[in-house]
């Protein structure tokens, strides 16, 4: 191609824990082939049936400290005693080569991430009443009480943070929620600074009244 | 209904004629009963088949001007001797209603209604090619060369401020440009500062972590 290459866009997308988000972000990968997701890096074991490069990035806590040191995440987080992070370099060359990113963090990341890219969109997926959320994050049955207190409090504190985000979308009914982030992110691609790049042969030809064109 | 009603947005649609823009429009009312369509008084004479109220407004020179004089319009024109001029009074009361509202104006009064109206969301409309917009301006037969020839002058004048609005849709195949007019529609729905007031009560409930909600 001899045009110059229209760059990807970020999604930043959150939520509770039993809002959906995954599910919803599956989806949408499935549905268009121009989103990508970020696979993070962690210093967490391995699980069986996960993969290297797939689910996570799987290195050592000497690996990422040294990532952290070289200033090389977009964001990172300590969660339980393991690091979670987004690789800058990784998330920086796929939009350049004209893919969407999709990061799937938690509020404190979007935070992070919203000062190093402030082009970024952000979205922030809930369930459609507290009673939902509380159903789903109790009724996993094999967890202590104190386990599911702390993910109700963690719920809260992250929907705490969802008017900093700027999209809301209520995962009510599952294919009315994929169909809005879809509609989001087609939204995105028809903004005029993004079009400017990908039509500017059309819009010079248009703007020429010359009677020889 | 006891909770504050969200206000409606205003949309400000654009295009060369010749783009597909009006029939566009047509099927985006079909599609989403939420849009509403601001009809435009006018000073021409009503047409055979017009109808006044459903076309246009249909008034006297004397009364326009006396509503100019008034400050009542939004965006108004002198189009070959003739006004358009879109009531202020009315799309704020129609958006203060809940309900959205497509402009169908040219690119000077989208600019009247920019600096009156900054939250109102624009999008400019435009043929997949110089030659189809060409084509489609000068095969109507009828038309004496020196109309073709000032209708060709104006497209390429009015695609010259498509780089003022804030989305830019190609009208190539009908249905997909349609489905990116409602995308953008949807989108705008599901921004926080939409979604804050109609889910309310939700994000509220969903931030409280009291054991006893």
């Amino acid at each position: 191609m001899s045009q110059p290459v229209e760059k990807g866009t970020l999604y930043v997308i959150s939520a509770p824990s039993g809002a959906g988000k995954t599910s919803l972000v599956a989806e949408m990968l499935k549905a268009d082939e121009q989103l990508g997701v970020s696979i993070s890096h962690t210093t967490r074991p391995m699980r069986p049936g996960e993969q290297d490069g797939v689910n996570y990035h799987f290195v050592s806590r000497t690996t990422f400290e040294a990532m952290i040191a070289r200033d090389e995440f977009l964001e990172h987080a300590d969660v339980f005693g393991n690091y979670y992070g987004t690789s800058q370099v990784w998330v920086e060359q796929t939009l350049a080569r004209g893919q969407d990113v999709i990061l799937e963090i938690d509020w404190q990341g979007a935070a992070q991430v919203r000062r190093l890219m402030p082009d970024c969109v952000s979205i922030f997926v809930v369930p459609p009443s507290a009673e939902v959320l509380r159903h789903r994050l109790t009724s996993r049955g094999t967890d202590a009480p104190d386990v599911v207190e702390r993910r109700l409090r963690e719920a809260s504190e992250e929907c705490r943070h969802a008017l900093e985000f700027d999209y809301l979308v209520v995962n009510d009914d599952f294919s009315v929620a994929l169909h809005q982030l879809l509609a989001i992110v087609a939204s995105q691609r028809l903004r005029m600074d993004r079009q400017e790049v990908r039509h500017a042969g059309l819009l010079s030809a248009l703007m020429d009244d010359s009677p020889s064109r």
